[in-house]
């Protein structure tokens, strides 16, 4: 196999936060940070999802798409993605969930209290938002960074800032017209960070728990990556924020804060691991190479 | 859903080329074509894995690691992969199998006529290469493009050019030493491109078809990915060279080439999507946004 040194460095990053004993640099920094880098997750902007019996967690964004969030909110107060499922998943791109009917007003779901119609977020503005700058360029952006936790792109020119399309990140499907989305269909990225899709659509949040299971999920074998036959869809048994939960059902979950010292000195380990293993240093990373860790009940 | 449109386009690109009533101007370009765009895959330089009973098939880059590839090569040839398996599934990250005690002499699988010892092939000279390059910029190298399907990057000033770790690139498992892989231990890419791998590895080719399969295994819970219990590993039930194979037995696959027209077209569309879904048209794209596609008996 692959060198363990490695190995335990990546999955530390890619896992966010489990501690092997194999791993050096990010490890150590991970175990010296004190309790002050790491935040809570915010019981009324935290989805837990039930899907083909697993527990996926997503913290929304009500920073980058306050209209979206709040209906997404709305939708799972109202346990609108209960008997729901996991309708479409695309190799190397999506895994989509939620009313496949969301734009047809004929068919769709009665989205209950929440709207049907909201403007498109695409981007808020980047004027004094605190983002926790990366010092390699991007290509797709000007600048990017960290801003709690999500990943970030600005044109400081247009004054544009919003979530970038990495691994994880999920957003709102819609249709052409740029208002066509509610947060009833929503999708998670599942490979390659499709970065074409930034500033196309509205990112409402992005997974902390359970990434493997959406992207270990068939693939579907229709056009697009549809599932042809109601059996293959992985069934959303519940979605619910935090807070509508007991607390004591609540995943204690902690993320890394990006405006710490602890992970500007982890993005420094991943643009030069200090590891035997890598000859060639990059001395370089992107945006979506990187991974904020997640910990449960204050352990990596 | 999301516009079928704009997924229709994508979907191209991912799928490799299926191509699509809804889609516009990339499957328009694949139609367009001629058939001198297409080239057929080598049969020597090809390998067919039946793993958990999908076909998934690898062109080997016997350009870019040309003792590797030998060597892969005699253990197909010599069936080393039959009854080995899957054995390390680490979410965005790898699929690992072969044999996981490839670097352990005591209990190392024979390599039969292969090599136990080659030198580390990280990377050929890049004069004279001829690589159809990108327009934009990269980051991690100082130039990127394609040679013959595969991803490329070079820096010229070192003059050295080396397979880019993008979704689907086969890489040969080391340990420490730059010099302890043999290919009897592989690897492919299933998640976002780490790129920090690039001129740390020997990369042996990339997986034209079955992806889908290979990044929908489970992920595994050990650390870093591995396998807990043998029951839980996909099984290699085959895997040939085509050449190995009857004629009749032989995917009869082209890939496009990636000095044609039409390729470079097809990256324009990638760069400005010339659909009505694609509100901002970023102009810009990446090495690892781009799939090559491949068509099977001279249908996209």
């Amino acid at each position: 196999m692959i060198t363990p040194f490695k190995y335990a460095v990546l999955a530390l990053f890619l896992a966010g936060g489990t501690a092997l004993a194999a791993s050096k640099s990010p490890a150590d920094i991970l175990q010296g940070a004190p309790a002050g880098d790491w935040r809570a997750v915010d019981p009324d902007n935290t989805l837990l999802m039930e899907v083909g019996g697993h527990g996926v967690v997503i913290e929304l964004a009500p920073q980058f798409a306050p209209r979206h969030v709040a209906n997404i909110r709305t939708l799972a107060h109202e346990h609108f993605f209960d008997g729901l499922a996991v309708v479409r998943v695309q190799d190397n791109f999506v895994v989509q969930w939620g009313d496949p009917n969301a734009e047809d007003t004929a068919k769709a779901r009665s989205l209950g209290g929440a709207s049907g119609k909201l403007p498109a977020e695409f981007s808020i503005p980047a004027k004094n938002l605190p983002i926790a700058k990366l010092p390699d360029p991007d290509g797709w952006a000007p600048v990017t960074g960290f801003v709690d936790g999500f990943p970030v792109a600005e044109d400081p020119a247009r004054n544009q800032a919003w979530i970038t399309h990495c691994y994880g990140v999920v957003g709102a499907g819609r249709d052409n017209p740029i208002d066509s989305s509610t947060g009833a269909e929503l999708y998670a990225i599942i490979g390659q960070a499709p970065r074409m899709l930034d500033l196309n659509i509205t990112v409402v949040g992005r997974v902390l728990v359970g990434m493997q299971y959406l992207a270990a999920l068939p693939r579907g074998t229709a056009a697009m990556g549809m599932y042809d036959k109601p059996e293959q869809m992985a069934p959303i048994t519940t979605a619910r924020l935090l807070a509508d939960l007991p607390p004591e059902d609540r995943p204690k979950l902690q993320v890394l804060r990006t405006d710490s010292k602890t992970w500007k000195a982890l993005v420094e380990a991943r643009r030069n691991p200090p590891d035997a293993f890598h000859v060639h240093k990059a001395n370089f990373t992107n945006i979506c190479s990187l991974t904020v860790p997640v910990r449960e009940g204050g352990k990596p």
